[in-house]
């Protein structure tokens, strides 16, 4: 047994002192100002700290076959990197062969995770469509405890699916209770324009931002909220990156539309001025899709953190090293896009968010924690800090400091996109189901300590969906 | 002690079975499945029930003397109707003589309420400005545990205070950690246009509503985001009952403003159709400011509560008979503006609100007390099920079903404005700070058992506000 | 020669007494007060008339083959139609067999259009994509006149093209300087909805509007509109029916795009009541792509053309027959879309604008003709009253009144939309090119009178969207 | 006689080769091309040229007393550097006293701009409300030409109205078929905000800037359109400068509202970096109400001129020498407010707008003359190239270049904020009422050559906004 003593419990709905115990089985024993100590329990000082639920990030990708390479950061250092970070979980994506099994590809990357040394969960894209593609996704919720499917509108050629697929995977998630989960980018506006730029010579990375600009998300935005509207299903749009697409999703909620924005720290802090650089690598190290924006766009995702329009915070996180860069080094369309961040997001978020007083303590729970627990069904095992509920917290230093860099991280990977940055408060300890992983800059992650976290389907706002869907005349427009 | 057992509780993030023990001291003792019964302990079953905690009525005119009249529901009256209703603390209005001592009036409103049943707290109102009011809002903060002020922006001649006030009295609000609230409506405009249907001879209470047209709600709405802007403060605009002002705290929201909107039930299922009939005292008994809305800002308040741009839901409780109406027979601007709630507030948005999958129940939770406690400062005693707050819970039959009548309510008052509607969702019973006080149809409330509530400044989200307000550079301006 | 005394001259910018000169040449020889009678010269009097230019209809259908059926209307009786009630002009559709020639299919109509009464000129579709379709655009351009070209976004399986193609077309017309408009509707979306409309059984008309709900046509815009900017290259959007496109070019053009719209007569003043019937004949024969829509898009729509967001009004004229409408009596999805409108459009425009205050009398000239005549390049031939333009005209009576029925159009068809609705203000006389064509009641349309109108590229607009597109740089974005 | 020939006839709605005849008596007698010369004719080579009309500055404020000093150009000096610009009239505005007289100012106004050299207006400012300002209102209308009011929502305790005298007035001039134009910043918010920069000891001229940020232009702008609402009544919006306003404007436009919207020369190209410099005098220079902007605020007023959304261009031609902006060098609130502009505004708005393809020449005619001269009721004496127009004529070279600067400008003020900008497009030769006023460079302004223009009532807006409003139901509320 582990007791955290003399902390403060922030929780994405409140704030007070309180210790918690953490049983040998991973979960949480009892949650309450000055607990005894049990017999044989080991005692961890959090004077002056803040226990919060662990950090989930709902968007990495570890390991994964892209544009020819492999991301650099596996399942086991990935997810020890979060670990030294405050994440607990990861859910990562399960990326099917063109016109192959969801099954299949599924069981590959549970193999490959079996090494992770935090939990994890899987959405499951769907590139294709056929009856194959339907049956294996009622599998998949009904067998494997998948409840969110993936989408790319963009990766025209490979990934890409158009909206006849869209309506059909959207009706079919609806019906199974799962949440679809949306890449929102105009494929073919993007083709059009790599061609066209580099049709006039423009071969460098800026390229890449030009190809990809926020209007083409913003569209795309508009576009898969449309689809899910005529359905009445919800949806969940990934790393959103744009005033425009933050409005689309605030307006779809106006109307009373379940629509859920995700944004990345790396987008939320990063402009796009690391583009107009003439240092080739230092400008295709920060390629990734959507591509960082004018600083005004940033501005607007933390108003969409602060008001509720964006409900969550990830990091995309894809490590590609300097070789893998390199490959597109006449043709910016053929650098592997991603950049890493799972280690840094919550020292990122409490820093630029919390301590500007964008975002209160409780906040930062909820984006870094709580709403993804909740959306993705991981709630209340994951995201809070209750009897019960899995042992897994971060202890937080509000007030430690420290510089981020390439040279001390802990990813596979050799750079950092916030290389340089200071940041004030930082992960003093992580615990994943109850084990102490890391404890003020020992880390102490076990390969395949992990487990695979089963996520049901049909929450509280799927039901909410289903029954307005239900009423609704199919005869009735408005 | 108090064991309720065998429920499902259910509070603003999570929904699970659990027992739960109510202490002596009307505090709760213990949350978790299978408590135990401790000796003596009064068992109530909640087999089938939901258990949440009880509601919070943010806006309530308990005998507020208005208009000549005085509203006929007591502190005692109406918060026992409270009671059979599931709402367990009130937040009243304390409103100054012109040019009055606020301390005086709160504590004449004090004495009025040491009769209340149920728990209760104050906003009190500036009406006017100079030195002493402000100097009054320092007391009432430090010494009297109230942090929320009252503004209207209508009532010209009576209640009105003009932009060179709210500039004044919002700054010096933020200054003291407190919150202002507002009713947002353009009071010169209504004045105006009062004038203009009574000298047409149109003296009606349909004349009424045609005085206070949406667009004068949202101009006010858009001009006090926009005073509270200047500040940086936050800002709480009640009784929010067009999509114009909705749309407006969104916008404010989307901008990173701190923009809170509340609705009444009443608003959200009560259509400008009850003024359009022959029967004037049916009429009348309709008239409150702001008015009943065509049917398509109905939709928009439900999409405003669904997508968190409105986070509270209230009654502006006021009470008038058949005689205090009748005042205004030949003239509606006589006629004493109010309609009761407070005892149907809970059912109505359950079954408007969480049968037609508007809302989740743990949403109903939210924006019925949880979002208020927050917002007000009662939160963690109030609005949440744990360990140490106070024991006020309803025990939610989600399958009961009533008709809701002025024959058989336990509101001071000749009518109701839901008369006849037949609901499903009720509160089966309802636990005051540990004590039963509604019991399957028995009322038990006690007179004077409510407490004030001393609500103290200075909240996360003001903490945050402020943070952001010391950042900006006063010469720079976006 | 024809002389014109003693009417009001409306044009787009102004009022006033003048008379009009018409040559024998078909162009005007003056303009101006108390003009000499030239000798021999025919003298009609406008007196308590409005002179004004004649309507031009952007969106017509003649004789069209779709759907299994040809329009009933062809090129001289529903130009005649035209005539009867004010219209001079037309721009029709040339639509190319699936994958056939441009400039074969323009010739094929070309040869149909001879028999017109009233000049005419054609929008040449473009319903797929290849290096053909590229150089047949800039022949059309170059030698046959043509200077828009049209793109349909849905009729999936027919004439739907996807965003690859719309990213090419755009890119070459705009480079060709000619403009592209566009039926905005998901045909995706569509698609789908009549596929579960139809496994629903639901196979009546009505379905026919719920397959293509307003979200649908607003995904669209919204689309088009992200692709023209792009390029930066203007974009002309038919047939707007919904508050949401109306909303989306309102957007974009507030950001400084050039989109322009157009909206229909019938959809101005029909709601979406006429699907809610029994008569299944009835409801057939407003089966329209776009469908009609509820209410307060309608009013949406007015606001568009009085604030600018809308430029020109149409008919989209297109008419089937009872037999024809009959074909889809046990499929909605084989319906004959399209409804007649050209007779009656400009008194419906002005008892429904003008007489109600939406729309001034110059506001009315503008978009009815003028407007149509600026951005199709017709201008300054068409569209204005003065020296040297063709002396189409039409001598409006603003008090006249009328009943518009089947019994008495002139329409070649067997309903029509506006049946039994009396409107004030009709086409007293119509002159084409210098000719009486109509007057007092009195058809006198001539088979092969009307000549076809090249139009040119680039006009102002095209040239300040180039000046800017070309001022860009392609790697910034924002 | 005066013939201009052989230029390129561009007015708001075509581009045309032709020639000009200008008659003595101030009036064009012809319009064509190639038209004879008559005897005695003086004939004018416009080759390479564009004749536009003569620039309309609808908002100058010559010798204006303002701020205890007078502005230092004269209604000559002021006028005749307009038409070194190309400017061939302007409206101006009467300040009644504090509670005087509108007549007597009027009158006195009227004595003052005996002296100009081109045509004048005036629209008289409303700065309190009784019962002699409405009669003196109507006799304003009735017998003195003048048919709009201005309003200040700002300069408290100054000219500042409030929102009941805002009612009163605007319904007073809707019934007089008047057009009320509105100052919109919200007074109190701004008055708070310079006590508080000042009592923070931030007196230089940034403060003013600060003291009047875009959110207080947003919120006036927002109420006045709401009253405007009420009513029903058309309002003008002078010198926009946010894009916050512009929005405003546009929503209402989008709602069907008549609302109209003027932006300044300088507000379009000027941002806010000129507030940032050390230089005390030339920040001091840059002191006018609005304020300049931070650019994205630029951005939206070309977009809002080119959509349609803004209507004019002005001036607010307002001057005051360093001497007189000297007296608030230790508090910012004491600089008198105000720049020059009138004789640089063309060449500003065709380097900026035309040449860079924001505006079409044709919407450069629009937004510099014929917009104003329709909406103020000029029209079509002014505003237009036509038969019995009066003869204000701008030869325009389009390739002409000059730099601006204060060394050369006719203005009798010591600078120029578009100091050493080298503009491309200028006024050639300016011609009012027939006679060139301004040639090669050579300024022939005659003093006392301007004549007053009455401006009746009532023109095509304003009687449909009257149909409108007639038409509501007083009881009807959406």
């Amino acid at each position: 047994m582990l007791l955290v003593r003399g902390g403060t419990v922030i929780t994405a709905d409140s704030s007070q002192p309180a210790d918690v115990l953490c049983g040998d089985d991973g979960a949480i024993l009892s949650v309450g100002p000055c607990l005894e100590i049990p017999t044989g329990a080991q005692v961890l000082d959090a004077g002056g700290l803040l226990v919060m639920p662990g950090g989930i990030d709902p968007h990495t990708h570890m390991e994964m076959p892209f544009m020819g390479e492999v991301a650099s950061d596996d399942f086991f250092t990935g997810t020890a990197a979060g670990l030294a970070g405050g994440t607990t979980s990861i859910i990562d994506f399960v990326i099917p062969e063109q016109g192959g099994s969801l099954i299949d590809a599924w069981r590959a990357w549970r193999a490959k995770a079996e090494k992770a040394a935090a939990d994890y969960g899987f959405h499951v894209a769907v590139t294709h469509w056929d009856e194959r593609v339907s049956e294996e996704m009622g599998e998949l919720v009904r067998d494997h405890g998948v409840s969110s499917f993936k989408h790319f509108m963009a990766y025209k050629g490979a990934l890409m699916v158009d909206d006849g697929v869209l309506m059909r995977s959207l009706a079919r998630a609806f019906e199974l209770g799962a949440l679809c989960n949306i890449h929102a980018e105009n494929g073919e506006a993007v083709a059009w324009l790599q061609a066209d730029l580099l049709s006039r010579g423009l071969t460098g990375p800026a390229s890449h931002a030009a190809s990809r600009p926020p209007l083409v998300e913003g569209e795309a935005a508009q576009r898969v909220i449309a689809i899910a509207g005529v359905h009445g299903a919800p949806v969940y749009i990934v790393h959103v990156s744009t005033e425009d697409a933050t409005r689309a999703i605030a307006e779809a909620r106006a109307r009373g539309q379940r629509v859920y924005g995700e944004v990345l720290a790396q987008h939320l802090v990063i402009d796009d001025s690391v583009y107009k650089t003439d240092d080739w690598l230092s400008s295709a190290r920060h390629v990734m899709s959507p591509p960082f924006r004018p600083r005004h766009h940033l501005d607007a995702l933390w108003a969409g953190l602060a008001s509720g329009t964006l409900q969550t915070t990830a990091t995309d996180h894809c490590c590609f090293c300097e070789g893998a860069k390199r490959k597109g080094e006449s043709d910016f369309t053929k650098i592997p896009n991603g950049t890493p961040g799972i280690e840094d997001r919550m020292s990122v978020l409490w820093h630029h968010g919390v301590r500007t007083g964008r975002l209160t303590p409780q906040e930062f729970v909820a984006v870094t924690s709580t709403n993804t627990a909740r959306i993705f069904n991981m709630h209340p095992r994951k995201g809070v800090i209750a009897v019960g509920a899995d042992a897994d917290l971060v202890l937080w230093d509000p007030e430690g400091s420290r510089t981020i860099s390439a040279a001390t991280h802990h990813q596979n990977v050799d750079y950092n996109v916030f290389e340089g940055m200071t940041v004030t408060g930082l992960a003093r300890h992580t615990i994943t189901r109850g084990v102490l992983a890391w404890s003020d800059g020992d880390l102490r992650a076990v390969r395949g300590a992990g487990r695979y976290m089963e996520r049901p389907c049909g929450n509280a706002d799927m039901t909410a969906s289903t029954l307005r869907a239900a009423a609704r005349d199919p005869l009735v427009v408005a």
